[in-house]
């Protein structure tokens, strides 16, 4: 199928993949003083009292703002806000199909930290959380880690950390697979952006010790020339040995490479070099780093890739709809890094140990168990770990 | 029927009055690669070669923003944003109901102008246009001032001129009633805030010369003490003679009085006072200035009310649903006096001459051939004035 033809003939013809319908009766006039005047005074009236009635009385107990500035939509970089638009209501219908939560998409006209900060936390009042989208790095950590300051709902850039879910659901797989232990394992990252430093945070948070990430001057150490804020955080818990050298360098005697990077930066030499039955996964969306025919023939034992048209695809839709779900179920204050082990694992415990296979370490991302269960595991990592601030729904 | 404790109720029940759905379908991965990556990057690549795109290929066309701050909400008065919802919530309803609008509803957190201005500037690429809700005067006008210089889609705060929008058309009609004309009549306003100011505008624009403003303090007239900007533009342009007094004073020899201040501030003798066939518009709400059985003993030809449960109903609902839908199908930039005053003749014109009566000079609110004679008349308007970009969908 010509997808890209096909998509502006259906995305012109639905005039906006989302829409808002009402959710009570307004037939008769009883019904309209019920649901707006007089009636309505009631529940204002309470919520003037107690803010947190602002749950039981509006949608925003269901509700997520999908927010971008529209600066790196997808592969195509900073193409402005209203071009992002169609990945956002994209993203609010998944919202809706996979995790029955209501997303609206926003787009915010400026690139500037605190003007995005303001205007986000201004509208904290309306949603019941806030996913952050396609949001170009660095900028990204600044907004996400002041709103977390400022917001008393959860805040979650996909690109970073549903990205990271996903990933260390599928590491999990690839080890049971290939029976190795995270903890033992020698990884690199190809890539220093906003996805690759959330993975790495996560598979650290998971049990990874040994991870050398590289950027496009090599490998990132403490006290290299040239890092920015979060690649000097980075380098101050990698890269134990401050080894220095290229992807290629380092590579050698690796366990595990991801890819997060850009399309073709990893070459056969660099998967025989290295140790047995390395563990790829190559993201690049849509021509990785390797492609997984060319890694498996040069002795990968996995390769998980963004593609939905090869095996183990390394995709956020396993990940935001049932985070959220979870999150709002037990009305949670922030999506932690307990809540975010908790869906790796629940992601990852869809395929029994006995169905793993080198082209089956991660279920389909359509898959209807998955957001149920990722939700239920996030709710109760929210509850153990003290941001919920309700039972389950 | 107990409202109160109905709403509550029923405001539990629903969990919210709106949700969001979609309208493309994905049951299959080749759905979702067109909805969604890769295919969506498309219409995200065209919209980036040219913004206007965004009306064509997401929601944009059909989507209004519900923004209050909180502050004026109902008769209720500043009681927070977060309690401010249930009555958006309820406004998004109608706007769906009536006029085919998806309209979502924000609540900002702020009382200041500027962050007020520029939270909603910095979001006008994600709608269509923008409906201001329930915010206090004074601020109320240099909010709709501010964001009409800086945005390019209709700004149109609905207490003020959704009512004058009403008001006129109910003032057409108890005219052809009364076999009077507009600019030959001396008209009193009782009230002097956002709603009574912009209806006064909007009478004039029809033709009306002759008019009062009173407030607390009485008669407003140029050079008086105590005036607002606002109070002091409308001494500049109503009461030439620079009359003074008290609303029982001016009330003398009027032929039109109309109530946008508080409960019974009109008596019977004050109406008694006026010229015969008085025209009384009392539009406080729950309790009116006067109440109809006590205006129409006192001689009124025609009582006109804010509640459904007396005939004459001054109700936004006739307008905005319609005004909304006549911009949004010619991507009005503006909503203008002409395009108001269509609307008003619009609704005025659903009543035949030969069907008006003292308690039928307007049309139900929710009669549904409202909504669509409205809108056809302010797209024509908008076209005619030169506000429309493009034509009828």
């Amino acid at each position: 199928m010509d997808y890209k033809k096909e998509a502006l003939i259906s995305h012109e013809k639905w005039q906006g993949k989302i829409e808002i319908n009402f959710r009570c009766p307004i037939e008769t006039k009883d019904n309209l003083s019920i649901a707006y005047t007089p009636g309505v005074a009631e529940p204002c009236l309470e919520i003037s009292k107690n803010t947190d009635l602002s749950y039981k009385y509006t949608r925003r107990g269901n509700l997520v703002a999908v927010v971008t500035d529209g600066t790196a939509v997808l592969g195509l970089g900073d193409i402005g806000p209203e071009a992002g638009m169609p990945v956002m209501e994209g993203k609010c219908v998944l919202f809706k199909a996979f995790g029955n939560v209501d997303a609206f998409p926003l787009c915010i006209r400026s690139k500037d930290v605190d003007e995005i900060v303001k205007t986000i936390s201004l509208l904290a009042g309306s949603f019941g959380g806030i996913n952050l989208e396609d949001i170009a790095a660095p900028r990204c950590f600044e907004i996400e880690r002041k709103l977390k300051e400022v917001c008393d709902i959860p805040i979650f850039h996909d690109d970073q950390h549903g990205t990271a879910v996903v990933s260390a659901a599928a590491m999990i797989g690839a080890c049971r697979l290939t029976k190795k232990n995270l903890q033992d394992l020698k990884a690199v990252v190809s890539g220093a952006g906003a996805a690759a430093i959330a993975v790495t945070r996560l598979l650290m948070a998971l049990g990874l010790k040994d991870v050398i990430l590289c950027d496009r001057k090599g490998a990132i150490f403490e006290g290299r020339d040239g890092l920015n804020p979060e690649k000097e955080a980075m380098a101050k818990i990698t890269n134990k040995n401050k080894v220095s050298g290229t992807l290629a360098d380092v590579m050698v005697g690796a366990d595990v490479v991801f890819g997060l990077s850009g399309p073709g930066v990893i070459s056969q030499d660099m998967i025989c070099s290295m140790n047995p039955d390395p563990i790829v996964f190559v993201m690049s969306n849509p021509t990785p780093e390797i492609f997984p025919e060319d890694a498996l023939s040069a002795g990968a034992a996995v390769v998980g890739t963004g593609r939905s048209d090869y095996p183990n695809q390394i995709n956020n839709l396993l990940a935001f709809p049932g985070i959220f779900r979870g999150a709002l179920d037990v009305r949670a204050s922030d999506i932690n890094d307990e809540m975010k082990v908790a869906a790796a694992y629940a992601i990852a415990n869809l395929i029994d140990e006995k169905n793993l296979a080198p082209d089956r370490i991660i279920i389909e991302p359509t898959d209807p168990r998955v957001a149920p269960a990722v939700a239920k595991a996030v709710a109760a990592a929210a509850k153990e770990s003290g941001v919920a601030r309700i039972q389950e729904k």
